[in-house]
């Protein structure tokens, strides 16, 4: 049986990183079966490379191992890590906080650290600023081709041992539901939140109901409105907002085909607060 | 033997969209060959989705099955389908538009409805806004892959009820060819008409000689000018305007390593119009 | 055993073209296995298509297919040809300089004009633009998959002869080193030079130590700094300038977590000269 793996990074695909990464690859096992989640993660960040895991990990098949590299502190003492999700998948990606959505929402069943000294690509020692290609590739391939074995990645490490960014986690106070603008979805404009869509639920509305959205940035409100909460798209006029439920079962706010980010300039990350509460007031509506 | 799986969307690479549908097409099939056409059509833009079809399909081998989705309309009542082209490849699309092209040059065999009751991704009843996932790449993948036949598809449909944009058709009126800039060569600049080959060479025009090129915008005329008529590039200097027939067969406008689009400001759709005629004048040449 | 093709251009991916070459390529063989390189090559940059080439080739496994289509002079009089290099993979492209790294620096071992009366696509002879689909990727595509042997492809010709763009080779003089700014690490902002570790070496400096650099653009000096010579990013202070070896072996400037190009406006090229000697006055450090 053919073993995808699948590489994500901040390195862009403009020039050789990927492909060699590809070479590398290939070259412990002609018969992977590689794909691309994204190269097009923002430089460094590392909360964006956990977000785009969770979107996808679980949408492949058991046994499949990503390799995440997005990585400020290569050439640090930060551990190589595989972990093994309680879903079946595999990750390869250093211990930076990369894993943070996956161990929280999805759980991790163990984790190992790479043993740096047999999970290397050899010839490679004189080279310490791609450990995508010589180390998380090479070690990725190896454990989806069957070469090594999960064990044979390294020695055990406690599985609460990895390391995880700070996360706001969203609310409800009895009368509305609060949380983080978490990440966009950056060609559309929407914005994804961290309440999903059970809590959210908790405020009794329904679909075609009227809820208030208010969005702030620390002391600054930057949004403030009265939106439907739809379906899907469709079930709103072009360049009219709505709440809906994202393909991650959270909520999220977007202007059907306009970029609801760039309209009223929001942004991502904990600062970026959103509250949602049943329409306080009468709407006539005709 | 293994089956082609091709994926277009306006959805971007940059975070886990494209990803997600790879997942849950190797998960009805590993030995699925999968690969992009592009995932950069401009947002909501079912004409470009339409060109690009017409621009690749021809060129994969028959039972290739694509996957398009660009779907202002998700959610709404507009129909999903598969339709098999004359050329024996299919295709998995909202039917918004998105198969005019290929409607119109290449024709359609059969057309069918896709059945969203039997061909929906397990468990996915609760978001509405990812098709592309649950419905098109899940059924793209169980087609190519044999899982289920086409007829298993859905219920069939007439070929002409499936939806085409407004087209408007180059003619020929003796002296002149005129028709519209369909698509921009994006990343060279060049424009693309839907002029043919065959019509244009009505003007009885060989390699080497010179055309006069009008563009207009409505009531603007943004360009006119003698060119020649070249086989490649390589037959004007750099940085001289030319006219060719592109790779799809149809009559192209470029300036030979600069932008022409750039250069004139000139956009596509049916409201750019081009027309093209013999040199009416006499051309001193040295 | 499947045979790797892996792709390059200045295409980009936001049309057809480079899923019209996937597609012959697997109307070819449908059991190749296809990857890109790069399509984002700036258009018409034989330099940098000749860069990414020599990052890369030696990754990939013996046998491995390269077709690189940047192509200033389709139509012209330019060879078509494919080279087999010392290290064991082959390259298909246009003879205008795109192999000037690989036959420097990995060397040639045979090479062949493609004979286009055999290897081009099917009735693809009137269009004369696109041979990256109708000559490349089919060529490519039969040598990978062994439907043509190597000499099948045309007749011999001198490696000697392959094209090759001007180098400035690096230097040391006893007290310096010096060369030119081949590249940049694009998303990353940093410098690589052609300056080789070997060289750099020359110099006597450890890990840790500090060295002079001056970047000149012809007359102009646009940095003049004292670096640290760094085993990693991670050496350093977030924002701190640093020398290191790339993942090419060679020597590269960056800033920590910024970007080196954009902050000093620093291009590449042959007029892109970069000089390195020991700190030359004493560094009071606490």
């Amino acid at each position: 049986m053919r073993k995808p793996l699948i590489l994500q990074s901040d390195f862009g695909t403009a020039d050789g990183a990927v492909s060699a990464m590809y070479g590398v690859a290939y070259g412990v096992d002609e018969d992977l079966l590689i794909s691309d989640l994204t190269h097009e993660i923002p430089q460094y960040d590392i909360w964006e490379a956990s977000y785009r895991l969770i979107q996808t990990v679980s949408y492949w098949p058991k046994g499949s191992v990503f390799v995440s590299v997005v990585d400020p502190g290569v050439g640090s003492t930060r551990r190589s890590i595989v972990v093994k999700t309680k879903g079946g998948q595999y990750i390869v990606s250093p211990d930076n906080g990369t894993l943070t959505h996956i161990k929280r929402i999805t759980g991790l069943e163990e984790a190992r650290v790479i043993d740096e000294s047999v999970n290397r690509l050899p010839n490679s020692g004189e080279s310490y600023t791609f450990h995508g290609r010589d180390i998380y590739a090479y070690t990725g391939a190896r454990l989806a081709s069957g070469v090594i074995s999960f064990e044979e990645v390294g020695p055990e490490v406690e599985t609460q041992s990895v390391i995880e960014l700070p996360v706001v986690e969203a609310t409800y106070d009895g009368e509305k539901v609060s949380g983080t603008i978490d990440v966009l979805d950056v060609r559309f404009g929407s914005l994804w939140t961290n309440i999903s869509r059970e809590l959210f639920l908790k405020l009794g509305v329904k679909h075609g109901n009227r809820v208030e959205i208010s969005i702030e940035n620390e002391t600054r409100t930057l949004y403030k409105n009265i939106l439907v909460y739809a379906k899907s798209f469709a079930d709103v006029y072009v360049g009219e907002p709505l709440v809906y439920v994202n393909s991650l079962d959270c909520m999220a706010v977007a202007i059907n085909q306009g970029s609801f980010a760039r309209a009223y300039n929001i942004g991502t990350g904990n600062k970026w607060r959103i509250t949602i509460r049943k329409a306080p007031r009468i709407i006539y509506e005709d």
